[in-house]
């Protein structure tokens, strides 16, 4: 007979895991999870219905994604081959830690998920803290390159929250340094000024690259990209689950890739905003706002928690990062009527307090 | 500089794990996955298409699937609390295995997915083999459960590709001898004529459930159900990616659950067709089909390479499992006009050989 606690069943690194919490607050305005204001509502809906009528749901997926490494391979100029499809790079995070293991290496703050996976898998990481621009802490960083040995070393540029890409010199002198993967995770790469890792990953054999399409409007989708050399994509290949991508995000990417004149314009419209957004808070006393290269604003107040309330009475959702980044909010950057209703409502928080 | 090869860096259980095989072979009649023939082509596709419109598919799925859980709450008949949603049955396994670890038990032949994600995440497998009546061996797996202290022990009832199911009495000393979780994986429950488990499920805390939508028409969408006391739903659910099920999956699978009339009517008609290709190949000479309570059928024959090259030249295409079960093949119930089509074929590869 079963008498014993489940709790004491499940293996130690379990026991004291504390998941991604993932709230769901009512709001007006959703400016807290670095998703694009612009979905699947802003096309051709016909489009999409026909595409979807075409879409046998009884059959299971492409096992390969084969259509849709094609598409994702003319996007970034690689090869289908060089090409893994993940439920969102989230997965593609569970997979690498799987096939490598650890130790698992990251700067912080950073995307939370590198480490959670990491314990989930009962894999060591070792954390590095940024230095005060944000940046790499290259010396440390190098040190425990060569003490820990680590397996996978993961590096978001932009990095979320900061919204900072690292020094590429930094980047470069890890990737040179390591006997790991290194994976540059580019999810907000879209929305950069400086030139991703792409066009590298031919001279480097142990650089991975990142990619998603939850911030270029199809977060809800879930589709990840892990671009590499054939070897990595191929030994990573060997965890994935054989129908890891539903048959209608493969058919819906595949067409949102291909319509790149709008993917373009709505990062356009974004990138542009994200400029206003910047200068209006920074003009505001009480506010420091960090230059960013991705589709959010990390900013410092006097008061975050009361910041983030009095926002959120008007029905705006933020994210609060103080607890990772002393006095820091994150904001994401949504449609023009969004961001000036933000930015009002900034400024009476900041006077009101 | 990096000069050693990928394969060098994997984890040693990695290196030789070979994954799951799901190649795409062409053809005109699909009869090989046990898949349902019958998927969203056959709904109002107008209800889809404003379904799919009200999706925002630029914002994150909602992380707990609250809408599909209450659905599939009322289905099952027990409290959203019991269910974990999954990215198919398949990803489910991945946490279960990661939450409580090896040692994994089953018996075998059985859904090869155990066994590989067990060995992916570096646990130990046992496997015992089923009986000739392809019945669960009761004394070696009461002696296994007693000599390796499973953590998980799956049993797919109907069991996949046997297509039986377990004698109750049988897994039920399995349950009561255990103290690890004993995973009753029912993805072929709707098409049997035996009670399930999941009444059962208050009376034994270390009895889990999988259900699945993948063998009633939506295949493609990857929905999955993990059934449990909520005490085990807690712990798996601390390993689970916060956003692993897209929304347009949770949208149109709440539509499908909701459409019980249309699911319990395309379950008679593939029970009703099993029954009649059964009666059809046990009187035709040559064939050795197995009784099924799944959506599939088992059968022998003397020569399977050939009965299944002289099927696919045909156009038909069903599974060689010869390798794992001498002479064997497997067919899937198809429409009825493929089912005609699948029994001539057969009729004359038997005659021909």
């Amino acid at each position: 007979m079963f008498n014993y606690r489940i709790r004491d069943l499940v293996k130690s690194n379990i026991r004291n895991l504390r998941g991604y919490e993932a709230r769901e607050v009512p709001c007006r305005i959703k400016l807290d999870a670095n998703e694009s204001p612009y979905g699947l509502r802003e096309w051709d809906c016909r489009k999409i219905a026909r595409l979807l009528r075409a879409v046998k749901t009884n059959r299971y997926p492409d096992p390969g994604a084969e259509e849709l490494k094609r598409a994702a391979g003319k996007t970034f100029g690689v090869s289908p081959d060089s090409i893994l499809t993940g439920n969102g790079s989230d997965e593609l995070i569970y997979y690498l830690t799987i096939t490598f293991g650890g130790p698992v290496l990251y700067p912080v703050p950073t995307f939370s998920m590198y480490g959670i996976i990491a314990q989930a898998l009962g894999e060591q990481s070792v954390e590095i803290p940024l230095d005060r621009a944000f940046d790499i802490e290259i010396e440390r960083m190098l040190k425990a390159v060569k003490r820990e040995s680590p397996k996978l070393i993961f590096l978001s540029s932009p990095n979320n929250p900061t919204g900072n890409c690292f020094s590429v010199d930094r980047i470069m002198r890890i990737i040179e340094k390591t006997k790991g993967i290194v994976i540059v995770d580019e999810a907000y790469q879209p929305f950069s000024s400086k030139k991703g890792f792409l066009p590298l990953l031919g001279d480097y054999k142990n650089l991975a690259i990142m990619r998603t399409m939850s911030k270029v409007g199809l977060a809800g989708l879930r589709v990840g990209f892990l671009i590499a050399d054939a070897e990595i994509i191929s030994e990573v290949n060997k965890v994935r689950l054989p129908f890891n991508l539903n048959s209608i995000s493969q058919a819906i990417a595949v067409e949102a890739l291909k319509d790149k004149g709008r993917l373009d314009s709505n990062i356009k419209k974004i990138i542009s905003e994200r400029g206003r957004i910047y200068k209006e808070m920074g003009a505001m006393s009480g506010i420091e706002p960090f230059p960013s290269e991705a589709n959010f604003i990390l900013f410092k107040v006097r008061d975050p928690e009361g910041v983030y309330n009095s926002l959120l009475k008007k029905g705006i959702l933020v994210r609060d990062m103080s607890s990772i980044i002393k006095g820091c909010l994150r904001v994401t950057v949504g449609r023009p009527a969004e961001n000036t209703a933000f930015l009002k409502a900034l400024k009476e928080a900041v006077s009101d307090l």
